[in-house]
């Protein structure tokens, strides 16, 4: 379970509103490698994980996440907030204030909800483990589209600051593989209950 | 942001396997009226909120039914951990091994992935308190049915606390929609913004 | 079954043709919560609700929803027929255009088709009345943000009949509430079937 | 707009329920090729569409479809009323019953949602009339599936019925395309305005 | 099984970014009406189709639908790949941007992902190529709208080239038609499997 | 542009119908890890992709995987084909037959249509190989799950053709990997047009 402290893990502080940005950070909180997604993945991972390391980390850095994707819809928020009705629609964002005025919905840039199509729990620890590489990589890249389209300090310190650690959690799930498959190639006591097809 | 505790808000120890239960129980973690949702639905709708009282109402709900997006988790993985393949193709589970084997991933009973267009998030406090109703009693009606197939203590008693949380967030969304509409009543020294379309 | 009359529950006669208008309208035709979303979230409950009012509100209003799903149309075409191409990319449509020309097609003002994730039917005569009273919110919000965005009283006229009919219907739902609640509080003959958990 | 006549377009009355053939039937009121996308096809396709008749032929048959949207809900409900927990779960309908109890949802017979993504509506008469035959043969093949499936007569006179109509109404549709390709090919006092690209 | 040939079937040379063309012929990459849609439901409509000549008209169309979703590709990244931030920002298009750059992926011009929904194979001959007639209707009407919208002759040609083969191939699967029907009327010496369901 | 040829990669010969078998291998055809999102995803990140060896490496992987769509196509067809409608209720695929009759359709084993919302095509070589890694890891889990599942040497060796493949296409992603991260290394005579946020 979680407690939660009334803080954000970095200062969000945006001055002036920006549905051009908003548009499209909101995809960090609901778009197909957002922050959503990410918590989502890697805690539905931990519960068929091995080895207390790496459901250790699936267990940090899927918290870790779920204060992103608090982080994100704060921008979102603050971007909206004192936003105008005319740059409202200026921005291209009429679509989206239809359905949600100024508040926060998890939906991509282009307004689909979030799915959870877009990630897996194999109950594999490898794989799940490489999907989760691709998912660090996939989020890192969706920052630096974000920070190219932003002009205002208070925006992007913020995106760099979820950039970087994307980049931190990339090589921690590096390092969990490692672990894991070393593990999975040592002796045992117990015996692995998977590839049982290998006798057919 | 959230810190994690390494417990579980109510006690899961299922001893026995039992896959029939794994596929409908999994509709509370990634089904349209379950867990994930919830959370989501609350921790999102925060942004927009008004009055100290509701935005704490949606902070407090929001994260516990994280926990008991945890829980539910948890229950999912224990009925399906020791099971047989046997035992999962004649629960009828063979469809959702083929994906995720034993692992735990955010889906409905009926195998489709959660979607975030069963939840809203509207920017309108009264609006949202009311999505929130709703969802509240279709969580408490999905635990029921869910009792109804279970015949495990093991199983049941969860179930039967999570039905009795959903009964108190009704509850305490009640209270919270009679505090915004009073607030929103009385006499404030600031202007509302929306209802600008009153004067055409 | 329905016999059809050929007149509009309101009259609709926009002059003017504003794609911009069309692209947002469209949502109360295919959105999250739009008229098609109400029909059928109203007439899929009524074959597990109880007395005869609750079902006849059911009856009434998914009727009346379907006449306000033709008006939405209606909307959208005549905001839609007459409008250049230039217009129509102007107005950030094309992407609309290039599926479905100047047609009506149920989909949400971001482009995303209607699907029945957004409405429940929960074969619990409470739980589907509770989700009425937000169903109703959230589609009286929708036409506000609409009438927000609206400067032709061509279309703020149908839109603010809309939204006035969704305020009576909310009261009229929760007016069935009320029966219901009573009725199942009453001693009836018959023993109610469902919380045989309860002797668990 | 429609007026409701308290009467199904054809008789349903099932004697026995029978959780196997409600888990199949209801593809038919949320599937694929069901009759709330028949409905929903034709209505909207009725904007754009041009001579009087095929107009009148899209709208006579939208409304039908809505009786038969009304008929295959009333068979699913029949089905599953009286039907006891172990023969939903025997049936494999454990998982509709865990998000609906014995309600009527809009879903395919696999459990997924009904998506206006299977339906389509051009703005162009010839496209969307064509669109409509391909409809009426899916929804007809469904319904010899269906019927293939069952053995109670209760259920197999309803269907046959449907698969009538659908045969009916592909005629219908043959004839309404017939009348508008003559048409188009007609000179007409006003400019056909669509195809502007031939100057290019 | 196909063997890659280094070439397109039309040459596709565009010489000027233009991200608002790129916006919208996505949709024949990844949308409702698209090639990717076309070649999934020939290729897959194959295993069931009945007669020589049908299943190798199934195959020649499903591997030309390819070889057009190449082309279509190549057309969405030439007008992206040397467009500036701002051309992308000013063509609407920074939604897509944010999640997938300059890159191609399968989505409709809404930006909604490819979703299988829109194609039906349904195992019957008949009706599999009645959808493929309404299908090839669709899509060319889809690039009617696409040269609508152009004024490049670099992209005018193979969208002029693309529609074309759609007017072919709507012939050819006529032409498939009559012969699966003639077919299915001559005596056979093997007896049809389905409508079994009339002796009931 | 592709060339048929008239062949399977691997020869598909099963003498025994098994619904059981066709309800999970459907998966491979179009859920979630399957041949038909691999082809899709390497197929479009060819478009931005850099260095030669790595679009020839997307481009032969592609096609080949289009070569296992059909392989899997053609054993869903052949565990069908011969099956009676008794043996397919059996195997719980009545859900299935309702919709597609004994034909092949791009879902997942749970029913769910194929959705591009699984595959992602980012514009940047480095998250695409590593999201191809992630692809590969998956598809060769599931077809140890379906190993797992099945019984007869028909079955069971093609699959382990394919399951090889993956292991074999995720040597050659990783290799492209290491190519192209040295590339980007290396000096270049042209500069790279992305991280031009370093410079905020």
């Amino acid at each position: 379970m979680w407690i939660y402290e009334k803080m954000l893990e970095y200062p969000v502080k945006i001055k002036n509103p920006n549905p051009k940005m908003a548009k499209i950070i909101i995809t960090q909180y609901g778009g197909p490698d957002g922050e959503l997604g990410a918590a989502l993945r890697y805690l539905s991972q931990r519960f068929s994980m091995i080895t207390p390391q790496a459901i250790g980390t699936l267990n940090d850095i899927g918290t870790e996440e779920l204060a992103h994707l608090e982080m994100v819809g704060a921008m979102v928020r603050q971007l909206l907030k004192g936003a105008s009705l005319e740059e409202i629609e200026k921005a291209g964002m009429s679509a989206y204030y239809a359905d949600h005025d100024r508040g926060v919905y998890p939906a991509s840039a282009s307004g689909v909800p979030f799915s959870a199509a877009g990630i897996q729990s194999k109950g594999d620890p490898i794989v799940d483990l490489t999907e989760n590489l691709a998912a660090e990589q996939k989020a890192r890249a969706t920052y630096e589209y974000l920070i190219n389209m932003a002009d205002d300090p208070d925006v992007i310190e913020p995106l760099k600051f979820l950039r970087e650690r994307e980049v931190v959690h990339f090589q921690r799930f590096g390092e969990a593989l490692r672990i894991v498959q070393d593990y999975l190639q040592e002796p045992h006591l117990f015996i692995m209950p998977k590839p049982d097809f290998l006798n057919k």
